[in-house]
């Protein structure tokens, strides 16, 4: 565990670097095993949502068709699934860097994200505004439209808590467990979300063969289990105890970067 | 905080039963709103589920009609949500009370949840059978079966390991964060598997009148977002440290009813 507890200035004056590669690492490969199937599962959840909807949907493309309904279900699972939840897990991959870089990173991965559901929503309703169709009428829109404003709310306020130096340090320290708590429970609305969504689809074009085993609806709800295990793997990583960021005093006392000194409380990592 | 450090011994001896009701409790009317709000969303559900299934869809009965389906959700909200969310949560509203009572009602809440989920299980296949429509194709079957199957393997486990002393102390307690993550994620399996549900019967039932906001629909959807609710207050209430059960080595010594005192380790509490 000695690496773990390494200081930020040691890493940062590149002290550790030899101890890194010698010390044990209890429970590291299980770790590594863990997000590399996190990244499979993820990765394979948005290729499976591209061939869905374009082998079996048609495509894509920006016309106010069908075609661009097909634009929705790919955004949503890569940003508001995939990059939201690796944007949380860059917080365990890089529990030994600088908590500063790492922050950084988590904000920049969340705004693509953002950027890539926003596309992912006016692709709907621009379809729906096209083909005549109501919007928000169902509990996918309901569930899918909370999760995207909360998702921004979140994102804001972490801008306004973490990044830029706005709220104190005794805000910032009783914000944190709110911001991860809402975290989770936003990608887990997200993977939700996406599943009203797989079923509603599928209802809406194929209930005829649905029943009938079509290899859409069994890739579909392939698809969704995906969804599933990438929700429950992420969820593990990011709840185990050990898989966290150790706390770090002289980190925190040196980060003066994102609060002045002469302010009392201390963020604890989250 | 004395009062939540005070042992079983002490406890069970009616020692610090005047200082539990002088001394200061932080964060216990905080704790009894939201345990309160927890219910009151899972109450509405279940009667919400009630009043969709008694007077939209024509009532409940056992004759392999529509109306023997309409046991299947109310079962399945009952049972797999509202009793197994509630069968986790006596862990925090009964922290200050003796574990082995607690436990024992754990288990109970949850065989009563077990019961009616397989009567749910039992009133939709039979509903099936007589109606001639295929299983376990949609996503929803998928899901909900998943959660079911892992419910009962999870109830079984926590059975041999924690409530007869069948698994030595080192496995309880190598058991314990698994069995704890696992009932979380089972909750929010039940929950998901829900709101699929929901979608399906909706689209299945109702689809050229949902796009126009017909109250039925207006009332699963808001059946939907309570259960979120229920799911996300009971989340918060079951990892919140400041909520859980205080660690009590005395009552670990002494709970020679689960484990024999020769054994080395011993599982920290859930």
């Amino acid at each position: 565990m000695l690496d773990s507890r390494t200081s930020s200035a040691e890493q940062t004056l590149g002290y550790s670097a030899i101890m890194d590669e010698t010390a044990p690492r209890p429970g590291r490969s299980m770790f590594a095993w863990l997000v590399g199937a996190s990244q499979l599962l993820g990765v394979a959840s948005v290729v499976l949502t591209g061939v869905w909807m374009g082998h079996y949907r048609g495509g894509f493309a920006w016309d106010g068709s069908g075609r661009e309904f097909n634009v929705h279900p790919l955004c949503m699972v890569l940003g508001l699934v995939f990059l939201q939840g690796d944007a949380i897990l860059v917080y365990r991959v890089f529990r030994h860097e600088a908590k500063r870089n790492v922050k950084v990173l988590h904000g920049i991965i969340h705004l693509l994200a953002l950027i890539i559901s926003i596309v992912g929503i006016v692709a709907v309703f621009d379809f729906h505004r096209a083909s005549k169709t109501p919007d928000m009428y169902t509990l996918h829109s309901w569930c899918g439209m909370a999760t995207l404003l909360l998702f921004i709310i979140q994102w804001v306020m972490g801008l306004l808590f973490f990044l830029f130096p706005v709220a104190s340090s005794w805000l910032r320290a009783s914000y944190l467990p709110i911001h991860v708590f809402c975290g989770l429970v936003l990608l887990v609305m997200a993977i939700g979300s996406s599943l009203l969504g797989i079923t509603e689809k599928l209802l809406f074009s194929i209930m005829p063969t649905y029943s009938q085993f079509a290899p859409e609806g069994v890739l579909a709800n392939t698809l969704g289990i995906l969804l599933v295990g990438f929700g429950v793997l992420l969820g593990y990583l990011i709840t185990k105890e050990e898989f966290r960021r150790p706390p770090n005093p002289e980190e925190e006392a040196l980060s003066v970067h994102f609060k002045t000194l002469t302010e009392g409380g201390s963020p604890t990592s989250p």
